[in-house]
């Protein structure tokens, strides 16, 4: 429980209201009762305003006073409600310790207060940093490092020598360090290219459920600090996805592709190998990036084009029945006027 | 080993030929033999009727006799094989039992008769129905609830606080309850929001394998009774879909979207977020749902539009070069009248 | 360490230079130093050829002597460094034996010198083949087949009665044999067509991470010798793909359908069911493909088409704001001569 003025103090808000409400936690603004606060985001919802029984709201710096309702007025109340979420509700905690179930190899290397669940393996020569917890059926392998504070859910992978950093979240049965898809032809068969390469994830980087992040052929594949890997979401061996960067589920990246800084790829989007993709540039879903975009900016469509351009002619397609009946008219009208 | 009448009077079908023919299993009608049952659903392999060696065919109730084959004429063929199928070929029985490798923490609830196989885990307040089945690498987290009769296979994660219901299966390496991908802005970094909330997936449900379904950031993710998942399908946070829907394979659904009764999302089928898909709608293959569908029917292309339009408007794409030839003619056409 | 002739000689090539160089490692070009090989498969690297600090290139057998560099001329670059790779950075050991924390069933059959890991499972009556790896989380089902050489990734799931080939290598967390997505309706719901069949793997064969490969309602789901499969992949019930086909990451193959020999099917193509697709056939990143193709080629788009007819008429969509303005240009001028 805190007071409302404490929760104001902690986000950097305002009380419009009694600040010494007492609130236990965070509901939807539908469902919200007394002892909670909710969160109105989207201009959307603002009639409920008048009829929650909420016993405050957060809002932004510009909503006006409410229907006696309790306001919390901040400059972002997205962040506000992470901010609060985090403190009022926090996660369970994990089991501490090693559990006698769980598997360390002789030769790898386990800091301090970290959580082996039983049947977590380490493998030989790996490396796990302080506070790492480590879910049942997580493999970490031969020399492999896991930076300290990071976490990793149910039967994930993470193969030999590949490199995670710190504060890192990988969600269940996903796979760190999969060989890369390579293979050269001989004969008409397929003879398979050894990947030697490793993977690094960086700090504070948060990855999905199912995700499959492949190894390097030689080098690494690299996901940069910040950046957040949504689920099921397939990256290619030699890719490299920049800092605070955003992909969203069942996004594909394809082999040697290097992705800028604050990008962002929507849902199902599909992006070719050996190409770049410049800083700050987002892609709408389901889109297909097959040639480097340089310029930051909005794109979507396959082949992935400027968004507005995009609109203009996707919106003209649902009209092509009636564009090429007018076609047609045109057609027999100057037929007739020339044989006139 | 059924006799044939037994088999009738199992799906409610009527013989046509001798009733005494021992059955001992299905199999498809162009490999089929003596003892076996076969199954013609399509008309287009009606013509196999004359040469097949199955001792007897599920025909449809208005199928004329065959050339001397046992036939069992049922209302819907389909249904029948289904049925007959779970009876003469019913699936492998599990181990039954608390394997002593299996770990069950302190504080969780087990039912009667369940079955867990070795490595599987019950987390602390857990709660496993009865007849239950954890195949190895099964993790049931904190304080989760597991149905009566649920089959969780090998390497399926439910996390903390989930609650499934009865008779549901949940395929290999799927993971129920990971964080929903939601992040509030500071700096340019991308902060966390808590998911605190939880996945309920109700009775009867199935889900496939190396699907993944987000928690709910407050509240609940829904999947309802009945509805069945195919494989490697994302469900994100605070989705609900409503009962006996389909949703086929690498589709999906993005947050807050509300999906109805009886839809089909058909494969790779992308929906975002905070839209609403009514009752009975259809959404065929690869399609991109980017606005709600309020009308019951059949819908398909990105953006998707009704199947008709859909179905008119892209034939014509591939009519375009000839169009765009087309207008160049006319432009040409109409200059040289304008001059004279 | 190798000598370069001694590279030369295990790959068929010929050294312009010194054939007594001390080859320890390979490494990209750009990065590569003494003692290290790199590899110039595409022209856009030549100009690197001048200032690279390798000890030795390798190139095409029509590629000029170089700025003193030593050279090893090969047909094939990209096989040639294949091999290379494979001598030089060989995969690092299994930890050898069947680890007592392993689980193997009574009535398994466990052939000679395999690695059975910390919680790997070999279920009842299964059988697994000589030199077989099987990582922890591996799951290997009552009475399946795993061949010799065969390598599991860990958490990877074999269902019961699937039978695995010899030299197959299945990556993490992927799924062989779960239920096809089959059901009939009865009174609004969805009855489970039981499946019987299984999955068959043959020879030489690799999968990705995250794969699904569903077995067969009744019969077999077939992926013949020395096929590739990336990771997410999706294959459904009964589906046949042919020898030395290439399936990309995130593509989906829906039931029954019958893929041909040397196919590539590119990132997140979608395949409907019952269809049959040729020998030798490409299919395009992210093309749906609605009807069987009959003839070898290249295709591309949603439905697929052949990929130059695909490609004339999705350039004009991007026109399309253009040709409707053209079009109404000539209406209004054909209507100025009409009232002349």
């Amino acid at each position: 429980m805190k007071l409302l003025r404490e929760l104001a103090a902690h986000v950097g808000g305002e009380v419009i209201g009694n600040g010494e409400t007492a609130i236990e936690s965070v509901a939807p603004i539908d469902s919200a009762g007394r002892g909670d606060i909710a969160f109105i985001a989207s201009p959307k919802y603002r009639h409920l305003l008048a009829t929650t029984k909420a016993s405050a709201l957060i809002v932004a710096a510009d909503e006006e006073e409410g229907g006696g309702t309790n306001l919390l007025r901040v400059a972002d109340p997205y962040l506000a409600f992470a901010k609060i979420l985090d403190i009022l509700q926090p996660s369970s905690p994990h089991h501490g310790g090693r559990h006698p179930r769980s598997e360390v190899y002789e030769g790898a290397e386990v800091g301090d207060d970290v959580a082996l669940y039983p049947f977590a393996v380490v493998d030989e020569g790996a490396c796990i940093g302080d506070r790492v917890v480590l879910y049942p059926g997580v493999y970490v392998g031969r020399n492999a490092v896991i930076g300290d504070d990071t976490l990793l859910y149910p039967n994930v992978t993470v193969r030999e020598g590949c490199r995670i950093g710190k504060g890192v979240i990988v969600h269940a049965n996903s796979v760190v360090g999969s060989d890369g898809f390579g293979y050269a032809g001989e004969g008409g068969r397929h003879v398979k290219i050894p990947q030697t390469g490793i993977v690094v994830i960086e700090d504070d980087v948060e990855i999905g459920a199912c995700v499959t992040i492949d190894r390097a052929t030689l080098g690494e594949t690299i996901i940069r600090r910040g950046t957040k890997v949504d689920n099921i979401v397939q990256i290619a061996h030699n890719v490299e996805i920049g800092e605070d960067s955003i992909i969203v589920a069942q996004a594909g990246i394809a082999g040697s592709t290097k992705i800028g800084k604050r990008v962002t790829l929507a849902g199902q989007v599909g992006v070719v190998g050996h190409i770049e993709i410049a800083d700050n540039v987002t892609v709408g879903a389901q889109s297909g990036v097959i040639k480097s975009l340089a310029e930051k900016g909005l794109y979507s469509g396959t082949p992935a084009m400027p968004y507005t351009q995009w609109q203009r002619s996707y919106s003209i397609v649902r009209k092509l029945p009636e564009m090429r009946k007018r076609l047609l008219q045109l057609e027999q009208r100057l037929e007739k006027l020339e044989k006139q």
